[in-house]
């Protein structure tokens, strides 16, 4: 298949308003895990900041045929979360989600994109942004350039983490999280995970990102989620639903550091290439 | 305190009406720790006939101060569930809360109230009829008479029980459960569970209700929550959060059966006089 990318990077963004509830914020915060009041109790409540990735979210917008994508060979493969003010815990939300950019690898390699989504309150106010790096695997070749693709963020493995700290995931957390807006079924139904080569329904890549914020928040920023500035992460492998997800993190000067994530069961890498700003 | 009964008996219904989705569905199984498909999946939903307790709640109306009750000594007794029709797993529902009965056991050990709340349609469909025995403690000596107050249901222990089954609750299942709408924060804030007499937290009693109506459904109704069809039980004590709920299960002929649930870990009764009918 050969993609247009005059028509996908001059289509009108996708816009969605959304009522967003404590509740929801709540549901967000079980769905990767909390049980801290601070992030479950409405008389307490302050947003975490991953919550950004499932505001204004479009849904899996490239199964649209008018999109000229292979969908089925399309992988989720990094996302930045870039907070420009805390996220509150209740209000009007309006996403903006638009394809800022289309790489080109070639058709073996295939075409990757950039989708970016601006979130804003009712009012105004900037509040974040996110860009999923999606990997059109299917999709190489349409003539373009691969100059200006992101690159991404190097781990110095060659030392030691300076922190670390383990998360167990309970065997409910896709049903939980899946709440939160991506009811793609692979993440609860054992047939269509089987179909797509894994053994049981697989968590979403999104929720690992929060658990792993999680992790980050704890251990560089004392537990407030009002710190974060950015975060990047490359998804390498899926985890399961009830596996315990350890976060390394390497210190790289003042409010800023490299991380990467594991599924501690199968001493397999989740996410690799993280890099997190938060304020000192 | 002396409550007024005319004006108790002869008050307004309070009348609830809610746009209940799929999500609110799955998020109230899941607050009662089912993992099954059939009531965590929109694509092959049923809902569980307990819902009925979540649908068309008017909160804690016992708190207003017009109903001239001593609402700090009020105690949730015993719970029935009354099945006309099975609960859709989406759509609007129409409640409406009135106290039917009142009844007076004298000064020194109160009143009981008999709430009813009957669920509709918007369409008129009579689904369920809820009644809640509520324990009126500081409120009895109104001038009333005790005569007619229900008779708990007599469970035959003198013979073991025909069938059992433990559910294990999640440490995070008042957390989950009470996005379903009863915020009552003595299910969340250690401070409130302390003030109440409790060492933390305690689970919602119509949660550990919604855990023994998954073991019934299980036992005797090869997992059809379609079969329920009147479910009643008295609150002995609290369960905590993560404690694992046993049902133990006597038949009483054709489509009838006695309970009682215990804590396992504290061998404790939290149900009593439990009577359960369902279609054969």
């Amino acid at each position: 298949m050969v993609i247009d990318p005059d028509y996908l990077l001059g289509r009108d963004p996708v816009v969605i308003e959304q009522n967003w509830t404590q509740r929801d914020t709540i549901l967000y915060a079980l769905g990767i895990g909390c049980e801290e009041l601070d992030f479950v109790f409405e008389e307490r409540l302050k947003a975490l900041p991953t919550m950004a990735v499932v505001l204004g979210y479009p849904g899996f917008m490239w199964r649209d045929p008018a999109m000229g994508a292979d969908w089925t060979k399309i992988l989720h493969g990094e996302q930045s979360i870039i907070i420009h003010k805390p996220l509150p815990s209740e209000g009007v939300f309006i996403g903006e989600n638009r394809i800022t950019h289309l790489f080109d690898k070639g058709a073996e390699k295939g075409a990757i994109a950039l989708v970016k989504r601006s979130i804003r309150g009712k009012d105004g106010t900037h509040y974040a942004d996110t860009v999923a790096t999606t990997f059109l695997r299917g999709d190489g070749g349409f003539g373009g350039s691969s100059e200006g693709a992101p690159v991404p963020h190097p781990v110095p493995t060659d030392r030691a983490p300076d922190l670390s700290e383990a998360l167990k995931t309970a065997n409910n957390a896709a049903l939980i999280y899946r709440l939160s807006g991506d009811l793609n079924p692979l993440h609860i139904d054992p047939e269509v995970a089987q179909s797509a080569g894994f053994d049981r329904p697989i968590l979403h890549g999104l929720a690992t990102l929060g658990v792993v914020g999680r992790s980050l928040i704890s251990e560089l920023m004392d537990n407030d989620p009002a710190r974060l500035k950015r975060m990047n992460a490359r998804f390498s492998k899926p985890v399961f639903p009830g596996e315990t997800i350890r976060t390394d993190i390497w210190r790289e000067g003042d409010g800023k550091a490299a991380f990467q994530a594991f599924s501690v069961e199968r001493d397999t890498m989740v996410l690799n290439n993280g890099y997190v700003e938060f304020a000192a």
